[in-house]
């Protein structure tokens, strides 16, 4: 159950509704977001919550009460209908152009990252991404060039005029992290780390949310949970691949989490066949089967020379191939209704 | 390792070649196709590969010598580059032209096959599907019309000019079904099913088989095996959703296997997506990315009335539903240089 | 809904009651046992069963009506609530003893046989198993002596007075196995063979039925019930492993499955340390630690020169092995309550 | 490939031998432990190895060279032959005794723990376990009492003469929980969390790392080297169930990775049965199988009242039941040949 405040509500009416939420014997959650503030009821049963509406509804600066009943509040479709547009620097995502993100795995020189970003601009990708710090499976792998990285991928999105989006691993470094790039990537090793799920909610930026991979959609929802009822509305869920038993292929890419998700929530969804496949030779199908699945962008690795990357060449594309891609998901794209 | 005969050979050539291979110490396969001979050989370890292909390939009626890394032989894109089309009363399934298979779950009377066969006629469906045994989880349920199912099927598949595909479950059914079906269907249930899988590779009709729940794509491929094996080349494989963790669909459509069966098989793929995700609101959107992902046919589930199937209602589109799908692959199609 | 009949109820009864149910709207299932029959009522809800049991209950020849909310019935610990006991030649499977049944993975020859059977005897085991047809993933592996394989096993359970267990995967094969065995085993790759279910279930053999590698509990009992509900009520159940995303054993081997499976059913359960682990190295711990967890039995794989076997000698113990595995399950028996 | 430094090895040497790594073109980690220096030397290829352990077993200071294949070095078996065993206040962790830890999920307050926690100690439990932190899947759920949990478990602890373990979350708060602790734990939702394995890596508390719900033990062993390479050789290995198709079970518990663990590793491993099932009436058949497995541990959930536990109160044990348990388990130890 969800109480929506109106414009003009107050600090202390914000916390009169608390008290008198309290005083009913319920918890509460409050969310102030950039435009709206919003209180969660916790622990209320379904057959209380009729009667706990008509009274809160009744309360001064109420806007109205919204009964839900999935686990997840702010994630609902039943706490908002209409799908959320995510605006980052002009780039829209979950609106009707199709965003396709792309770029290394790691950033690992200036050079490297300023060509590439050039040939993603030229290819009309509309987001930088690459890694300054890694979450490595073995602590002997390179480990990513931490703010030494930051800073050169920050510089190769001022020049080419591409938003850039990065990881953050470590609570510690969200401040850092975020004076250096336009949207903070939450990676699938993290989805279930909750004081950092916590801090990266404080933050104005908007949140990539990769789905932990072996979570359910319901799991997914909930890690999002964490972030909008700390007041950051701005989340954009993320499909790489789930572990099942099949090893031909890196993970299991469950596209069919995309129309399900937006049925369930009204974040925008992408889409990252990389990691999903672990193979450069499947990427381009899979990326064509996202966007005909309806996902609102893209998340693809490229790398001027995937044979030499310090992480995760073979699911890289090279160039040359990511151009030809872009040509191939306009037609995609369009057949379903959509632009890139 | 494979040899394959030159057209004229005789009875007499296969069975002087597979006592030549014997006298080296290995084992044979013979797969008497309509076109071309095979014998496979067994044992052979990878150094020895050389020195016997020449030994072999000198050999009278001999064609060729293809050695095979691959577990799967007469399956795999070594022994067959050029991708296989099968021939289905005139509908061409490996081509270029994207198939649609579609009727009900299970046949239930003669009118509603018929009313749902003209439907799918309509739409530019090519084949009509519908089960007459009917493999279910609990021996109480609706185990399927049998013969009465089959003939009903036919004969509306023959009123529309439809090729029709029906599921077999037993090996002393082949030859009854047979009868009655321009294609028969192995399901996942049974893709294990290795005497099944035997009895279907010694005849002549196009198999559909199904990958079972948790077979890899090496185990589907070593399933397809057993019935090329037998001389039956004309085997259809079909993606319908693998089990893993996630519950909120009923199985995990694994689209990536399409591409990564293209590049290890000549063998058509098609995909399932009422099975693959168990409810009918995702079957559109999965429809759409299987045929971005490539693949070269989808087999759906359309019932006049859902909501009174016997089976399989909650994935089932109704007609309108189907129509109107229709349209939409028919763009998608387009946009990957495919038609429906 | 299970009605029981009383013990000397005619043919004639039987139909009366069917025609009764089915005149109310029901479907029904006789399963004919050899102590008593019984009629499944199919297609009640819950809220019509109190009122269908009064009726019924006031048949002739009903001894009693027991509602059972599971999808399985005669499997279910509803329907009986005292263990199921069976007896196979005087060995008791499912009573306080622990039951080993040991032998090769294949039968390979008369000598191995009689070898490896001698040596489960001295070593206290109590069923030997061999399998004679056998079911490979590859249609080019060896697959099994066939009727001779069986007739060397019978031989040499009857010249140590051991009982046998033996696959058979075709249902044309069951009459031809059942007159070599004493119990017949259903593979995992078979448990949704629903033809093979049903032929066993025809028979007077105790079945040994093996849990699918990714079938659910639920389904696991489901397919017992198939058995169950043709009549034959001797089923014993075989945990053996199930897939997942762990590759370094060759299934999980799923133990909780042994309690759970103790309170959902009344039908003994065993387990398969070697298959679900495929190392022998991890045989003994496994095996120790299934019986701790209170199952009925083990099925292990040994072979007098594992090195050597045709099939899985890398999960098959050599002799000594087996026989110091036996001294210390025999201890961890008396731990907890049992003998071996 | 590692290199042991000898015990009177200065700081100087240690660089030195470094730059010298450095200077054949490989990289090096540098892990401090109390008794000894080891430097893993990252990047040497298989064939490499021997010149290299040449080279380097001749510069002064190096006690020995060790060649590891494995991607994890320290916690291999290949590093370190002899079992590592862990004490903690006198209570030894990887020896012949099994140490049993017990207590609540969640630290709920002081009476509770109290209560549990002399009960604990009478049914001879020897580590005291509770939640002060708990990182739950909605940010609605109970999150713990933070420090003043810590607080009350630190004196039931104190008190009773147990040694507790609790959960650390947050990077940020290491040196916190530290101060109340006797063992940092590591949950599974963070088991992947690298800068929170780095951080309890660089304290000198035993760690107990818990297996991630959908890790393998490659991955798991990676894990534990992440602590181990900071300089944290006491590192205590959880089996807590993975995640699979079967939802029966709230996990699959893995028992298998306990015989496993002990072959690739010399770290003490032990079981979590409450969290493995997720039910407390599958928790005492699944606490002797751990232990007939060969278990080191267990770490069970008890509360005095589950049915009114904050968390996780359907797998807890109450106390009768932990104490009638305990009897049990230890007549199973001493069946294994170990003591409780």
């Amino acid at each position: 159950m969800v109480i929506v405040l109106t414009d003009n509500a107050t600090e202390e009416d914000v916390e009169l509704i608390c008290e008198k939420v309290k005083s009913l014997g319920y918890g509460v959650n409050v969310s102030k977001g950039i435009e709206k503030t919003i209180i969660g009821v916790i622990g209320a049963k379904d057959e209380q919550k009729l009667i706990l509406a008509q009274q809160l509804e009744s309360l001064h600066s109420v806007e109205k009460v919204i009964p839900i009943l999935k686990p997840y509040k702010l994630a609902s479709r039943e706490w908002k209908k209409e799908r959320t547009q995510i605006n980052v620097n002009g780039v829209v995502i979950g609106g009707n152009d199709v965003v396709v993100m792309a770029g290394p795995c790691s950033v690992e020189n200036e050079e490297m990252i300023m060509l590439t970003a050039r040939a993603i601009k030229a290819a009309n990708g509309k987001i930088l991404r690459g890694g300054a710090f890694k979450p490595r499976t073995s602590p002997y792998s390179f480990q990513g060039l931490g703010e030494e990285g930051l800073k050169v991928l920050s510089q190769a999105g001022k020049e080419t005029g591409l938003p850039v989006v990065t990881e953050v691993l470590d609570p510690r470094d969200v401040e850092l992290v975020s004076q250096y790039t336009d949207i903070l990537q939450i990676g699938t090793r993290n989805m279930t780390n909750y004081p950092l799920l916590t801090e990266v909610g404080r933050t104005k930026l908007p949140v990539l949310l990769k789905r932990g991979l072996s979570s359910t959609v319901e799991e997914f929802l909930l890690a999002a949970e964490y972030i909008l009822s700390r007041g950051n509305h701005r989340v954009i869920l993320c499909e790489r691949g789930i572990r099942t038993f099949e090893q031909s292929t890196r993970f299991t890419l469950d596209l069919t989490a995309v129309p399900l998700i937006q049925e369930l929530s009204h974040l925008p969804i992408i889409v990252d066949p990389s990691h999903g496949t672990g193979r450069w030779q499947l990427v381009p199908s899979m990326a064509k089967a996202a966007i005909a699945a309806g996902a609102d962008g893209l998340i693809i690795e490229v790398h001027p020379e995937p044979d030499k990357a310090l992480s995760d060449g073979a699911q890289s594309l090279n160039i040359p191939m990511f151009q030809t891609l872009m040509e191939e998901l306009t037609k995609v794209a369009e057949a379903v209704g959509r632009s890139l």
